[in-house]
């Protein structure tokens, strides 16, 4: 009499799940991770969902796409100034996905592990008529009161930015191959966020969220919250070499596109100069002023660019 | 000069899910939610997907899929002797999906939340070109050192069961008009699972999982991580009234269907009579024995019932 069989499920998440278990997973053999939580401090979590032909690309190469998912979760967990536990995972794939789409997706999320210092809890796999369907959340810790929220900003703090804007939403078109990209450099931005775990700080950044969907929508967001307006200087946009070399026609996509997950931050005029001691660049590309909860953006003599209003929505 | 317009995905996250939303959640309004962990428990986190078309039929009413989703969930930390928390939820859904799919999902999640003691923390909503996605991540809690593994059993141990069993397998087939379920009961199991929180408990179970895959296959689990076999009694296996008019022809779906979710436990002699004394109703079926990881079905005359190998598998 020998042990009963395993069904192809289990080996599945045996042979490519199961190495990325961290401490609680429990080898992702219970029907729950069980972990013990850091003494005194509060916890983050958040949960994306990504989905093929929406958020990626059907040729998009699996580890980029793990890895996409992971850090999108992670810049949400930067934008709330907390840092990383853990995550749980759940894969709905076509039942012919080949094992090598599985096997790659896996070797992306390892490399992610090591890189931002995460490890898998748990999670599901199962099968889909449609195409693949991704879901993760996040868990992260941050000290008690310290979160930082959308709320927050008051009229005469600094917006600033992380990094570069525009390139997610351009990386998209090239990748698409509507726009030029001869080096490749917008895709890869499009296909591998940077959360900027560690940059908003307690105590120097009043207000913050990851810009994902808009750069102008999210923004709109931290003054729907703070119940004050915002002007962007348009000339002051921190933009890649690439970006540029697309204006004029590139403006209303770096202002309005989504996928940056770049940070933007209200910020107190007496704390700048702290957080421009980031890691990662900084750049000030306009303030909070009194009024209605609009957002301005003007060029380099004040006039007003239009803006066509709202960001993406998945829902018309 | 008027406020900046949102655009239709956040009308529909605001009428719809910020009603659930509880404590930490920050109104779904930030990049993640931030909750205290209650001090001096250990965190419980599961996650489980449910896809349109594999997991619950595409008519089904939209607040049982909502509660079913919940309740998988749910059913996983009952396994484990945890306490519920919260959840984070992604759903994935076509663009032309009617908002008042959205409200009845949304009501039926409402309704278990009352009923379970629980809040939405967050999550995500998106379009899909597929059928809709679903993905729940519980967070629960359990004393230190007190979680209920799958681990655990031993030679001579008790097989317990909660409830009855077959009737979410057989529920499937009489949804899809396959077999006679006069007055629906059986379809009603299978679209709503019963978690059975609070059965499994530290000290009175020594290990325990849910019958998400079929029983045999599931009770397998169990004998693999203690390294022995089960066998299983059929003429003790507890039916519904729905189920054993069926018989005998059921039995094999009995035996190795899917969505159970009853608890499968092993107990010492010993703690069997504290096991009784559950709000729920439970049953022993069996034993744990010396040898290989198999799990035997006799029949009331003691002959072995042939049991295909293994259960329900999202991948051949």
């Amino acid at each position: 009499m020998t042990p009963d069989p395993l069904p192809a499920e289990f080996s599945l998440i045996a042979r490519h799940f199961r190495p990325l278990a961290g401490a609680g997973a429990l080898d992702l053999g219970d029907d729950a991770a069980v972990l013990a939580p850091p003494p005194g401090r509060d916890l983050v979590v958040a949960a994306d969902a990504m989905v093929g032909g929406v958020h990626f690309l059907p040729d998009d190469p699996p580890d980029l796409v793990a890895r996409k998912l992971l850090r999108t979760n992670l810049s949400d967990l930067a934008a709330m100034g907390a840092a990383p536990l853990g995550y749980l995972m759940t894969v709905s794939a076509p039942r012919t996905t080949p094992d090598a789409w599985f096997a790659a997706f896996a070797a992306g999320l390892a490399q992610d592990q090591a890189e931002f210092g995460v490890t898998l809890l748990g999670g599901d796999t199962t099968s889909t008529p449609g195409p693949v369907s991704l879901s993760l959340t996040i868990l992260g810790t941050v000290a008690p009161g310290e979160a930082i929220r959308r709320v927050g900003a008051q009229p005469g703090d600094l917006l600033f930015v992380t990094g570069t804007l525009g390139d997610g939403a351009l990386g998209l078109r090239a990748a698409r191959g509507e726009i030029a990209d001869p080096d490749g450099y917008l895709a890869d931005r499009y296909r591998l966020p940077r959360p900027r775990l560690g940059v908003a700080r307690h105590g120097i950044v009043a207000a913050a969220l990851d810009v994902s969907d808009g750069l102008v929508q999210d923004v709109g967001h931290l003054c729907r919250a703070a119940g004050c307006g915002a002007e962007i200087r348009a000339a002051d946009l921190p933009l890649s070499p690439s970006a540029r070399a697309l204006l004029p026609q590139a403006l209303t996509t770096i202002l309005t596109g989504g996928d940056d997950y770049e940070l933007a931050m209200a910020v107190r005029p007496e704390h700048a100069a702290a957080l421009r001691d980031s890691a990662v660049p900084v750049t000030c590309i306009g303030r909070f002023v009194e009024g209605p909860a609009h957002v301005s953006v003007r060029d380099a003599d004040g006039t007003e660019v239009p803006v066509a209003a709202g960001g993406w929505s998945h829902f018309a």
